[in-house]
């Protein structure tokens, strides 16, 4: 048991917002707590984009108990209008005391704002409390609202001698199916999933969220420098998401209007005859996509990372050695000369998954070189 | 702080037998506290073959507090002559009242009869406390007096796409300074390291231990089917560590003369053209070497892993993703048609060595397919 203070009832609020990531689309995952007297007297989280926020739902769960609370929000509260009034209006309103906020608004034009106007109107605010837990829990999100590009997170499951198949193509199943499931909740909690043509053709998938519970599906992105894209596969033919072709302006005009009639996007991301990777991420962000799970093939995973589009790795290794010098290996890329040229990951994790692995990290593009 | 009881002692026991371990040879490592009274009246562990095994250090220490006693022995005490007179008759002889047993004697020649004889002579003895931590240290020893064979242990250095080196040959280093100090405490508890000569050829590394501390050097093991290990080699030259070359009855005759002048032992594993792997480590083990750590380049840990010739697996990965189709691979052999047939590693263990992770396991050769 933890210690009743700040820290105790932001992380309350932390868990209202996890437990609503992935449904709130490209808006952040918020939650919020009221306090009175030793009491929570209402707590709310932000479900879907358009409707209320966070800290809208826990006030009216509190009705006049509002008055004279303290509000514990892990995202600062907005001040501007959006699709909903903003936030700080109604703490101010409602007679809110305090007000301890988790991350402060990751959007540089309106940082601090929402806190100035409730400090302006007489109510004490706290800032960085759980501050890194709540800022990472939105991070797709904040680098979207800095960037208009997507945050991407690549999964992989791959063999201790890193083969994402045996050298025939099997990889039915490498991870187990408390790691499967994992990356059926990532599934869940992002807006897009994406692929290479290569994966569609070998493995046909339906790239939805599979689980014990009902869930939302990601929508599908695939790469297809050419429109192979068969009519036929599972995620043309499947209408529980939406399926989107990135491909390039010299993409055959006739494929792509029966792929577009059969209820597919198609988006032209450069000239050719690849597909430009950057250009593609700028367009899925124009389009208000701000979360990619990555679930390439080596190769599309290793051009990702070249080009450093990817944001976050989740490696999944199962305690397996395939072997195979051309088995498909979890990145394919002309790779760099030197060891210290290597992509590194920062601020790494290691968890288990059964006797799966899954080491996570974020790649650092700049930082070459023989720190370590 | 643990509860005093039999797993307490015999806890202290483990202790002491771990910190000698790696300086016993072909021998185990065993540990003996003696407790009478409610105090411990003597410690000893086993330190050098050829000299008085950990329970004559305890009962030395004892003196005559021996007398009425209970000792914790890690492994049972022997009851035959070897290169010293049977522990179990000197426990009878001093009058010691009870004997905790850790592991009991692996060899199942002589297995029971050390705990027989106790019993007889009316010492009561308890067996199977911490037996599996007792058993797990002496893993090479308890293969080797069964099977005459030596305990391979593999370990490797590899990024996250299960690269030993980047595309130009570079693997310096791979892993962090944490890491590889770890190994030299690696080759400090092994009798011996074995490379191939590639590796010889690239890097003409020392294979010796170095440490903060003053440490043993292993025995070195170069696998050369060819001979073409140069003279001017650190290894034939540097006299701090027996270098033994496996090699192949077709050998260069001339060559062979003269890396037997510069010190150097020359065995014949096998008609050739290829070292008979399976010929060499029963080589190994006629020369009373029991311990063998594997810290070959892609092609020879495929080979040792796909004749079933590796007992543990050691697999360091260091958070980076380096690339290159050709470059070296952690294990490169020809590799398995189906997932369901890669070998598995059973007893996984997941270590942290600052950013490095550290995945350990016993490979399964027997039981592949589908169990998850």
């Amino acid at each position: 048991m933890e210690l009743l203070n700040d820290e105790y009832y932001m992380k309350l609020a932390l868990q209202l917002a996890e437990g609503a990531a992935g449904q709130t689309g490209i808006n952040p995952a918020v939650g919020c707590v009221l306090v009175k007297n030793g009491r929570i007297v209402g707590m709310g989280a932000h479900l879907k984009r358009g409707t209320p926020h966070a800290e809208i739902h826990a006030l009216q769960m509190a009705g006049p108990e509002a008055e004279g609370s303290t509000a514990y929000v892990t995202l600062e509260p907005c001040s501007h209008y959006g699709k909903t009034p903003p936030c700080s209006d109604r703490l101010i309103k409602e007679k809110v005391k305090r007000v301890v906020v988790g991350c402060t608004d990751p959007n540089p034009v309106v940082a601090g704002t929402g806190i100035e106007r409730l400090r302006q109107h007489g109510l004490e605010v706290t800032t960085g409390v759980l501050q890194e837990e709540a800022c990472r829990l939105n991070e797709a999100f904040n680098k979207y609202i800095r960037t208009q590009q997507p945050f991407v997170t690549l999964k992989t499951a791959s063999t201790l001698d890193g083969k994402i198949a045996s050298r025939s193509g099997d990889s039915k199943w490498i991870t187990n199916a408390e790691s499967r499931a994992y990356v059926h909740t990532l599934r869940h909690r992002h807006q897009a999933i994406m692929v290479g043509i290569g994966t569609v053709l070998s493995d046909d998938p339906l790239l939805t969220t599979r689980l014990d519970v009902p869930a939302l599906n990601p929508t599908r992105l695939i790469v297809d420098s050419g429109l192979r894209l068969p009519l036929g596969a599972k995620v043309v033919r499947d209408r529980s998401a939406q399926t989107i072709v990135l491909t390039t302006e010299r993409a055959d005009e006739t494929k792509r209007r029966q792929l577009e009639q059969a209820g597919v996007l198609v988006w032209a991301a450069g000239a050719g005859p690849r597909v430009d990777l950057k250009r593609a991420m700028t367009l899925v962000g124009e389009h208000e996509i701000s979360s990619v799970l990555l679930e390439g093939g080596g190769r599309l995973n290793g051009s990702m990372l070249e080009q450093g589009l990817i944001d976050k790795l989740l490696l999944f290794f199962a305690p397996k050695i395939i072997g195979g010098k051309d088995a498909s290996g979890n990145f394919e890329f002309e790779g760099f000369e030197r060891m210290q040229d290597a992509v590194r990951l920062e601020r790494m994790t290691v968890r288990q998954f059964g006797e799966d692995v899954c080491i996570a990290g974020y790649p650092n593009y700049e930082k070459r070189g023989g720190a370590s």
